[in-house]
């Protein structure tokens, strides 16, 4: 079984470090899921999750006798910290409100041992939306996303349809526009909205969103 | 002056092949900010973002070749769509309320062209808040953490001072503990802290967080 490792890596900051640290991990049949960069002047901090077969040790020891690499630390992954995010996009009026459900919902769940965290942006327009939702798909840990507005359809709509063949989950406020049809689910209270989102996802709820598909609340 | 490009490359879902990827990022003297590989079975959509001193052309078309690559589109990248982000943490009916400030109040500005992203989750406990403040400082584009509970200390602040040095302002609500005492700015009511958090990183804003160290609200 193959285990997951957060590690954090400092280095100098030039073209070509990363492509040595991966070429490292490669060797070591390390499987890179997550690499992030973070400069601070000369020295940068390559933060990756890699999930590996064997015990880390050769391969931690490899990195740090690295040129160019200065340090090397274990840390807790991203998904051990903040856990399964739920996407709130849309009117700041209704993203608000949709977020204050959440959030509440998400805290009762994380007291029994639960991560879920609630990230949201308001936001105008079908373009910068339909860009946003599409974008879903690449965001770390993104599992549901919540449309929270009064008028969204044309390319937020095709968007949707997109996001939902790659496995996120889409929950939509009761609206205008073609969105709602699109939705895997739509609820008109957004509390409501934000309570049922976090349900959907918590492994300490018994909510199973299969059965919801296309009701309408 | 260098460019910064994003793109989701489509490939084989196997160890070396993210190596590969950079290595080809490297060739071309591309410096990586951002990696991120997300698995849909036995293929992968790898997304990076990258600056370039030059035109892309060349170094999209030897992604291209690269055995085991089946496609490669450029993409809006993560700063233009979400932007900034603010991270609120702590207990489920403070953070609501930061988040409704926040939310209201980067709606404002995101209307005018700003892009401000709001981003929560609610915890429990010393050590788990102590882990997520320090993890703050390897999420991307975190500019600001919202410190909102009733009581933090320990080894909280810590990890506040810690994440300060990184370079993200630490607000605190007004509460119980030495959080308040090692944050920038202190705020008693919590949806003035979700807009001031908010005011602090605009450019749409005319409020200079410089001038806000130590005051409390």
């Amino acid at each position: 079984m193959s285990t997951l490792y957060a590690v954090v890596v400092t280095a100098s900051d030039r073209p070509g470090m990363m492509s040595a640290v991966t070429k490292v991990l490669a060797d070591h049949n390390a499987n890179i899921r997550y690499v992030d960069l973070h400069s601070a002047g000369e020295h940068a901090d390559i933060y990756f999750e890699v999930t590996l077969e064997g015990p880390p040790d050769a391969l931690f020891a490899d990195l740090k006798r690295l040129n160019g690499v200065h340090g090397l630390e274990e840390i807790p992954s991203f998904a051990k910290i903040y856990g399964k995010r739920i996407i709130v996009m849309g009117g700041g009026a209704q993203v608000g409100q949709v977020a204050l459900g959440a959030i509440a919902e998400a805290d009762r769940h994380n007291i029994r041992g639960e991560r879920i965290s609630v990230d949201t942006i308001p936001l105008v327009g079908e373009e910068p939306l339909a860009d946003a939702v599409r974008a879903v798909a690449r965001l770390p840990r993104a599992r549901v996303l919540v449309l929270a507005g009064a008028l969204m359809g044309g390319a937020i709509t095709d968007a949707v349809a997109e996001l939902k063949r790659r496995g996120v989950i889409v929950i939509s406020l009761n609206m205008a526009g073609s969105v709602p049809d699109a939705a895997d689910l739509v609820v008109t209270d957004p509390l409501q909205a934000g309570v049922m989102a976090v349900m959907a996802i918590a492994d300490t709820a018994t909510f199973d969103i299969s059965r919801q598909r296309q009701r309408r609340y």
